[in-house]
């Protein structure tokens, strides 16, 4: 089974080229000149499928390094299935995620891992990966990080933030730390000063302040920061690379911007929510349906951003200056309906997360048509780097002979209008969207997987049998 | 005319893959998975040539954006011809350079760039483009560099150092970075403050410390980091973007990064003699042949800095953290004899340069045997980024469809004695050698330009009228 | 001849006390608690004269170490002479100067001296001092360097702003720096990049923008940073102290903290007018009598920077956390009449300065009242620092036995409304007030130089002939 | 009851004046210039006692803002008493302490400064004062805080190191910061992250890395600088300004000099052990008597720093740049026998602390005669700071009238030999010296206590009931 896409702009984060990309099976087998003769009198013979990609960009497919689905939290689970996500995920052109497989105080990892595969396996539209959890560090936990590795699990996750939940103590984060030095497994940090937010959380309710707005007043942008640092000098003591997920502080990419010109191995994602909306728009909205709550659809950890004092601004510098090397969506959906109405009446309540996995592509792609972006940094901050992060280099983020066939075309000229009502509808299981209103002067036009088409002519043609376990190597900036 | 380099492990900054590269006429067409039947029955019949890459690594030719061939400097001139010169890069698997046109107070710049185009071509071996130097920024000149980039000329040089010779005070700087931010001119900076290091030259010399040593002295760090700072913040009243070429000194480096971090349009390379050599060595060279003398070979300026100081870790760590961005020779070559003993007796006499065009590939390779960089980040900081710095992305510093066919095949089994005495030799037309004595775990087996080889099996197959002019582009790190 | 000041808080930079001054002569020779029983029943024979401070603060007399009586500048000269100018210090509550003796190229700098001698002997109302420009470094004033501290001249001044005038290169300042560190001279520098300031005046003097504000705009604070960095890192160098006067700009601050964080001696005064006046003020002020000119009365440099990009904040707080130490006026008067007039249609041939002598107490003490600063922090900025900087601690800017009887009596509750017009007047030689329409919360009540009364009951009893020059000592910061 | 101490050099923080001092029973009432006749001719008379101070100096007593005599610790208490320790101090020329009374988890606050007061009330030679511990912060200590300011103490301490003991997390940090913050109370830190240097601790301990020297390996610096941003930050969030005691790492003053470049209400104290003695010596130190184990004689927390890798030399320095304002001993002394000694085996149960009380004056003052710092300043770190800094200024830490007649008179020719054995002795309760061997020159003369004296020609002549409870102010630096 061949696939041809001809014609396209081949987009690499090194640049671009104008090149037919065969894929043959699985792997894109070669990328050639248009009107060589490279193929002889053969070719026609030997293609099953031509896509057509003149006028259009042929770019390696998305991975979105961040999802949660089904992810158990504050009494109910993210309501996209991997089922549903991975569907939503191929509409939007990205064709790889990295899930967190979740390990909480008290169980074990092996269990914990397992579960995830079991509820993975078999109804995923694209291929998929895990970054453990470990949600409670002792011992057990701490021996079974040893496996993970070989397991292909080469990244695990530690929390700042939720005490009683997912929170670990410095004492915890040192010795997992440790572990994760000598493992070569890379530490994912969600790095904010839990038990200090929780205390002006308290406060807040206690004072009548109820509302979702003052969910991101609550975590304040100095708790992101004192974590930040302390990930970082945690890290530095252990000699354990770090990876800081979500940051959404102009002062938290200012204490990255420090590590790194030391020379430390300190990384760092933002989310489109971080560079699109704002903590005072959260302030402001209001509507019929849901009154001041409708701010709850924007409520997530670490929260939005106040865009006057110029956080937004900097997370887009910072993509720009490489202090933030990638974009995941932390895709955590809730409906606004039985889910985020738990928190009507207390924002503590409220269960945090935002779905963007469908819109990473178009919304990053939109920073290019704004010019705050290149075309090449675009597919490094949604591909290439994901790719080079987690150990998937080679197979994934980029289009070269021997990498798997995961292409995008993605068209120039379409558009995309984002959103749920009003005759929109998206495919994430929401009863709501976070990005209503926004329109993308661009559109993914067809998807493809390991060589098979998923999407074309705004049609899903793929298989939730399709996506597969992708057993991850080592980070290759750690190499 | 088809050349197909078969079974080596391609490498691109972005990774490695195993693929075939087809070259056909100039350009590549194809990159090919071995093995994969793409070709159809007939690519035996229609190739020319194959070259056999199993077990080596296939890079994108290296790009040397620094060098000056003839260059007239301290009544003297750099001893190699372009003839000369490029044939020592090819045999250093540098397929590409970009020299400096020169225009000084008084002269036109038209005539500076119609001469230096007189010098080049139809003797090189090897693709060549110019920056332009102003080395007397006045009415006339500025006016001049409004037809820079028609000419492919995208890029231009000022000194903060050399007063008398290519000096430009702050005025005249401000004057062309106004200029060259509107014409979308990259201005490159040699930052040392060049009066007061003649200060401190002088005072030196009349006290007697005539040695080559003393050159390093003079040029004390303080006034590079001054420097550097100085042509920062002018880039930022201005809007120009900046480039620092051979950069030295860690405290230069940390404002390169503190601009940076700041979003500014800011970078700068090295070069391999601050990766490599020290000041503590120059004081320490003495040779029957040159007695204390012998320093004299290691007299460049910027100097070389002190390893004690940390210096020179600091430049490899830069080139990690990708606050430098790549490596350049500054190949400014003078013999012992006639040319570097002019400054016998007065260190401020001897002609500043260094011959390395054709070591800088090994050089930098022996950076990946020792673990300071990997693989991608040789290639990137020798080839892709020059290429993209400089407006010749897409044509070189990748193996890709539509790429010009400079490649290097690169033997990681090989082995390379770098020197001119005991037996070795090198190709560069110098009396000595500044690295004599280094050894290389790997070496250059096979070098095509456009598609023709230059070197192979240990023979040199080129042709001095080979080379062609590079009309270059703007950078691409501004669009 | 004794005067018993009594009842009054005694103000000294450590604290407060209550206590009765006596001074014999011209020197303070006890602080008594009142009521002790210490004089013993001689008392109200031995005193001639006793003055009742009770509620009101007792304070060292200010130090005004910047500026500028007669100076010839732009084809005229302040408008002050060391009479007049002296006077209005001591209505202000000023009782030491310190003048700046002025040497241009080709001028002996023991001429500029004696000539500056010459115009104070005998026409000062207080205390004066010198330090001394030079205006043209080469190797016979380098040489009159020598004498500089023997003469009581322990600071001398440098600038790196207005070429053809006062202008030292690089190389004039390494050389002036080198000398002044052997000598234990303090380096003073007026910190901005004339040659690109002045390409940039020009450049808006052709485009017609002629208006006095435009000399703010010239004067970008990039050129004030820049020039700032610059004079730390040839200080650092020669290992020459730096104090770096009318610092305006929030980023030179950032740079000052930057050297003394890295334990570098290097100082900074700002002025009256970077805490109060902003470039916003300037852009909008036009009146009946001036017009558009009107902006002309706060032409001085550095500029007025903008309040809106936070410099005057900056300014306060960094008196507050020591990175400026100090308050001088930069006192450098002009009318408007015959004088600022001569830069109508012109800014650039607006003679440069603002009068502020008189003020200087009563606007600091404002800061008090207003909690930017301590009762303690006023004292120290305008007395006590100035005192220890410039080598005149022990005998000014402090209230103990030993010192000179400079005293001022200053009421918090008297009030002073500033300013030139409208039945208000002032006693500096101008016919205008940069300063119109300031109000001041308290009001300076008696004012004595060495013993002698010079101001009380707003009164001027002093005489011209009083003032005595003051040889200085080195500065106490650099023992 | 008058004292007169004649013809000495007063040494204020802000320079210095010959001027004899006169006490009238507890007060200084006068400063005179030696040889007036101010006193008229009833002086002989009229004063009691004449110190001769001729060839001297007259300081201020000295002010030690942090001891802790018997402070139960690690299942010992520290060895002095306030009896002991005040003698000490007093032979020392400390004439001011500030302990800690300490509260902890389940203790109320009211009952542990009820303790402390009983523990000091006629048992000091000198005056004290009380920080308040609190050890364990909830509802009823938080409560407890709002009357320290009524019961005159105005500063309180929190501990990020010592978990199960004094340890607060940041909840309770932050919820006794917003406190101390509405309250005006100076928030006091022990700014070491605990849970962290605990795993190091214990993971020594079972690799059989016991000796003392591991004490400091597990303290790393990393986690005094982590400690050290947090509590900034904690700091930054709720208003709170913030004293950060015995800081150790150059890293920490780095974060320090941040904060307060930002203008932040930020201070640090630091010991003279992290300014003399270093971890290259403890690892060193063994003897007959107590072998490897010698070095439980540095057991303190901070530990000592490594001087190779500079922190010592930036302590003098961050003391010279004011990043660091001043310098207490963290008096708190363990015998080696029966006290020390519980750690033999294990670092972990060293009771931690060194006895410095009774050289703390000495061992700055050698400061200055090697250069490091100025005399007045010498004065301004031992004794005018921690008056201003803990809410005694005016009546502590200054030479003037209204002052408490604490007066040291030292000897500028005088000569001390510190240390226990060998013929030499101290007064503090210990049987060892940790700083044995250390030669001053420089004497502690005669001592005065509100106008008694009690160390005059090395005699103790003061009394256990002289010392008086402080009732502190707010500090001045928040004013």
């Amino acid at each position: 089974m061949k696939t041809l896409i001809s014609g396209g702009t081949v987009v690499n984060s090194t640049g671009t080229a104008t090149a037919d990309v065969l894929i043959d099976g699985e792997k894109i087998v070669a990328l050639v000149s248009p009107g060589s003769d490279v193929w002889g009198s053969d070719l026609e013979r030997s293609v099953d499928t031509v896509i057509d990609a003149t006028g259009k960009y042929v770019i390696p497919g998305g991975i979105d390094a961040h999802t949660h689905m089904q992810l158990p939290f504050g009494g109910t689970h993210a309501s996209d299935t991997f089922e549903t996500g991975t569907i939503a995920a191929a509409w939007g052109g990205t064709t790889s995620i990295i899930d967190f497989a979740v390990q909480r105080t008290g169980e074990r990892v092996e269990d914990g891992l397992a579960h995830w595969h079991e509820l993975a396996a078999g109804n995923c539209a694209v291929d998929y990966g895990f970054h453990q959890i470990i949600g409670g560090v002792d011992e057990l936990s701490l021996k079974a990080m040893e496996t993970l590795v070989d397991e292909g699990i080469t990244s695990y996750k530690l929390f700042m933030a939720y005490p009683g939940v997912f929170y670990s103590d410095d004492a915890q984060i040192l010795r997992a730390m440790q572990k994760a030095a000598d493992l070569g497994l890379l530490t994912m940090m969600h790095a904010e000063n839990g038990p200090a937010i929780d205390v002006l959380a308290e406060q807040l309710h206690q004072q009548g302040r109820t509302d979702p707005y003052f969910h991101g007043i609550a975590r304040a942008w100095q708790m992101e920061e004192e974590a930040t640092h302390r990930a970082i000098m945690l890290a530095d003591l252990t000699g354990a690379p770090l990876y800081v997920v979500h940051v959404s502080a102009k002062q938290a990419v200012e204490q990255l911007a420090w590590a790194r010109d030391r020379g430390k191995n300190v990384f760092g994602e933002t989310c489109p929510q971080y560079l699109y909306l704002s903590l005072e728009e959260q302030l402001a909205a209001t509507s019929d349906q849901w009154g001041a709550f409708e701010g709850a659809k924007w409520v997530c950890s670490t929260p939005l951003r106040s865009k006057e004092e110029g956080h937004l601004d900097a997370m887009w510098q910072a993509l720009r200056t490489n202090d933030l090397q990638m974009v995941s969506t932390d895709h955590c959906p809730f409906c606004m309906k039985d889910q985020k109405e738990l928190g009507a009446g207390d924002f503590r309540a409220i269960p945090n997360g935002i779905g963007s996995i469908e819109h990473r592509m178009d919304l990053m792609y939109q920073g290019v048509v704004t010019g705050k972006i290149t075309l090449e940094r675009w597919v490094e901050l949604t591909s290439t780097t994901p790719a080079r992060m987690f150990g998937l280099h080679g197979q994934k983020g980029v289009l070269q002979p021997g990498a798997d066939g995961d292409v995008v075309v993605y068209d120039p000229n379409g558009h995309t209008s984002i959103g749920f009502g009003e005759g929109k509808t998206h495919h994430m299981n929401m009863d709501h969207s976070a990005w209503e209103g926004f329109e993308i002067d661009g559109k993914v036009d067809t998807v493809l997987s390991r060589g098979c088409v998923l999407i074309r002519d705004d049609e899903y043609l793929g298989s939730k049998t399709h996506g597969r376990f992708l057993k991850r190597g080592l980070s290759q900036y750690l190499v």
